[in-house]
């Protein structure tokens, strides 16, 4: 039997941690049901299971695996495991908050869009030979008609090459077989869409070099996507890919700082109203589709967030806010908010927010309906400009923070977020690929639920890592630590409708959706054998 | 001109930031001599300058370069900087508060000593040749006379070895030539004692992993320094070359888990009390030295700190208590603290605190001149054992905590190290190479300064990670951050001895010798062109 001493220190203790953990979002509320409480425990178990069973055992093509190891590393166990595959991939998500548009849509997808339009070219600077693998990125483009290049004009590998364009179907099926055929062909392409475990491990690995083969994944697919049919398409893949995640509702970073699309004719330009009637269009249709399956409860909808990018002057970003006003007029519901987007090359040379400070200042007083959604702190700066720029967010009304990823060092910041529920939108993958951080153990989210301060998961550019749908970052947040559990990340998806630009009768519905849903799934949890 | 709007939110901004690192222990001092202040500028200038001209240039020896990047692979550069050379190598640090006496003197002297003393001998299990560089560990130890080997015994390589002693120096005249000689033979056995970068970084990549060589390194030289002739030299090499590098004040963590060290005779067992007495020597020696050159401000003197291992149980623990309370009432001001130390095989396997709550519970009660000075929070771990050490180190009364590196998840632990002023004993270096972060930018040192934490800088096991001194952990905090100063680092040093273990006689003594030097350093550094 322990001493008075000791069950008096264990009182002590106990009233200590749960003071300590006072804040989290999983321990202000408190009325979990028992179905709840049941799943939590089953998906722990599971959890603590497959730690020795799965993580615990050394593979060969994984030198020491453990739980929120480096994703591109990890990708191949986690689909191995029941908690991914039983669990965390068939939740309910909520709300995709952070989002970028043209990295929304798995490679692979991508590529067979591509293939399967005839105005898809591709080009290379001369004949493509064993040795452009590792150097030579594709140009893919869709052409007018009139630039086609002749019947029998020859592959991209062969001698007589001399860097035209060539369809992109007829430069796979002529790809050199020495150098993979087809297989061969989608696999260099491929590559150059994403980071690949080689980028971000060995030639790129740290924080600044990495952005250089990051921004090269946009380069070589933005001319693909900004093309009217393929556009259409894609985004119908985003969000039909999206629902079947369990994410019911998002909102897209969409880049408005290149001023037009290319039409079908892959010749018209046309302007960026189009791209938001495409936008309009394929929700309406999902949502249609949905709703004649009995699906409704599955989406609530799609906005966008305005971006442009942190390079332009003052004067052209006022211009940009001009825009930005006058699509909202005409588009309501579709707009969710001004982002003001960043560019960063090499580590963090974009201008900061202080730099737009005048024409903010002025767009926050005449356009109070359309609220700012920051990028800010996406750094392991301490005090760099990509770090102060938390302060401008904030002091600019900023209604979410992107990234937040340095907040962790502003005391005072994190109690105006906890104070004035300003969401972080945490990327934990993109953080990790992007080498902020080495794995999941080391992110700083913790800290930032332990303060009390909302948290949305996001997967920022699911397309460039490879990560697909929510399903990944919940995963990663839920192996790498012991206090989190599934009523935490149920407690995470509520948040991301709460902290949504949804209008209050549109969100509401939105969360009575999800808690349906929500029921459901726990309901099924809590019956599994762990 | 700035527009109204704009000055006002530029005011706006300034009081925020000022609001946000008011508990910064640079922040709260408010009296900085126009020198300091000249000082730090200095230093920033030259930071900024070698970020560009060290750091950003690529370089064959180490791809991508950057500020703050890992230890073992950045030091050639750091030793390159003028701010590693004329600033910080030449800074007066205060007081080393958290270092393991057996990792204490780099791995080149130890092998020194070792050669130097005749009853030193090596074995290895049976002819070395070129593949038993990666896998054979030696074994390496004082024997007695009457078991050295005959005059011809052959050398380790020779072929008709058959895994017997052979004198330490001998073995290495005779090393085979074709594996490098005796330059080769030092080279193998140095790196048996260190933790190389290809340890860190490719074999044993992960925090778990990287424990197996980190407890392989103590294995390897525990036996040569447990040696009174060579324990006695291997303290007066650890002091003097912490004189050297700054340090005017050392506790050190002693091991008291094996209960003796081998007389002169390599074959008497000699109890802990001699290593008791054999540190009292060495300090009056080096203390009486430095008196009569006229050094005294240079070391304030050494201070034990009682460590046993947490793999002991409860009914043991009693026992080192016992004998710990006995040691600190023979020797009053050579014993600091009672340090509840851990043993950390294969990631977290140590007992946890909590496990010992009882006998530690009583211990406070009956001898509160003895404080606890814990390991807690050494850990990637949200929850886990490790990380939940926090709860008990700060319930059972800790002064300061080692490492603390969990400590940040934690806000209402943070608020009491704050309120109660517990320093926490950081070591960046430490941290790093065991792999708890990837690099100093991604430390959480500046979370747990910004939150109003003392914190006092420490090497841990420098011989481990051949840091040796305090200068490289400076370095590294200071090249990682841009709000971190001159100034910053000379609050810690301060701190260092504020929350050391000395009396509160010696304490101002040490510091106002301190102050002194500080002086003196600021005035140089003030005047150089930056």
């Amino acid at each position: 039997m322990p001493s008075q001493m000791l069950t008096d220190y264990l009182q002590k203790r106990k009233k200590l941690i749960a003071d300590d953990r006072a804040l989290r979002v999983d321990h202000v509320r408190a009325n979990y049901t028992a179905a709840e409480l049941k799943a939590d425990e089953v998906v722990r178990a599971i959890r603590a299971r497959e730690a020795e069973s799965v993580w615990g055992v050394e593979r060969e093509d994984v030198p020491h695996p453990y739980p929120g190891m480096e994703f591109l590393n990890a990708k191949d166990i986690i689909l191995e495991t029941d908690l991914y595959s039983k669990i965390v991939s068939k939740m309910p998500k909520g709300g995709l908050l952070h989002v970028h548009q043209n990295a929304s849509v798995e490679a692979r997808a991508l590529l067979d869009l591509a293939l399967a339009h005839p105005a898809i070219h591709i080009r290379v600077p001369g004949p493509f030979n064993a040795s452009s693998r590792e150097t030579v990125l594709p140009d893919i483009q869709p052409i007018p008609a009139e630039r086609y290049p002749a019947a029998d004009a020859v592959g991209i590998t062969d001698a007589s090459y001399t860097g035209g364009w060539v369809p992109i179907k007829k430069a796979q099926e002529l790809f050199d077989p020495a150098l993979g055929g087809p297989a061969g062909f989608d696999k260099w392409v491929l590559s150059s869409f994403v980071i690949n475990p080689s980028d971000a491990f060995r030639t790129y690995n740290t924080p600044m070099k990495i952005w250089l083969k990051f921004g090269s994944t946009f380069a070589v697919t933005d001319p693909i996507i900004r093309f009217v049919p393929i556009q259409k398409e894609y985004l119908r893949s985003f969000v039909r890919s999206s629902i079947k995640d369990g994410i019911s509702y998002i909102e897209v970073r969409t880049n408005f700082f290149t001023k037009h699309i290319l039409a079908e004719d892959a010749k018209t330009k046309v302007g960026l109203r189009e791209l938001l009637l495409i936008f309009q269009e394929v929700t309406n249709e999902i949502k249609a589709e949905l709703k004649a399956e009995g699906r409704e409860d599955e989406f609530a909808g799609l906005k966008i967030i305005y971006n442009t990018l942190r390079i332009v002057s003052p004067e052209v970003l006022e211009a940009e806010l001009d825009q930005c006003a006058r699509f909202k007029q005409e588009f309501p519901d579709l707009i969710a908010g001004k982002f003001h987007g960043f560019y960063w090359s090499h580590g963090e040379e974009s201008k900061p927010l202080i730099y737009y400070a005048e024409p903010l200042l002025h767009f926050a007083e005449q356009h109070p309906d359309i609220p700012f959604l920051f990028h800010a702190g996406e750094t392991l700066g301490d005090g760099t400009a990509a770090d102060m720029n938390l302060y401008d967010a904030i002091l600019l009304g900023t209604k979410r923070i992107g990234h937040g990823f340095s907040l962790i060092k502003h005391p005072k910041l994190m109690e105006i977020c906890r104070e004035k529920k300003i969401a972080i939108e945490v990327c934990p993958i993109s953080n990790e690929v992007l080498r902020l951080t080495s794995s999941m153990p080391m992110h700083p989210l913790p800290v930032i639920m332990n303060q009390g301060i909302p948290v949305v998961l996001s997967s920022d550019d699911p397309a460039s890592f490879n990560s697909m749908g929510l399903s990944f970052d919940f995963f990663q947040v839920l192996v790498a630590s012991e206090v989190t559990g599934l009523l935490t990340l149920g407690q995470m998806a509520r948040d991301s409708i709460t902290y949504s630009m949804l209008d209050e009768r549109s969100k509401q519905e939105a969360m009575e959706a999800w808690e349906r849903r929500w029921d459901k799934f726990i309901e099924e949890v809590a019956g599994m054998n762990p």
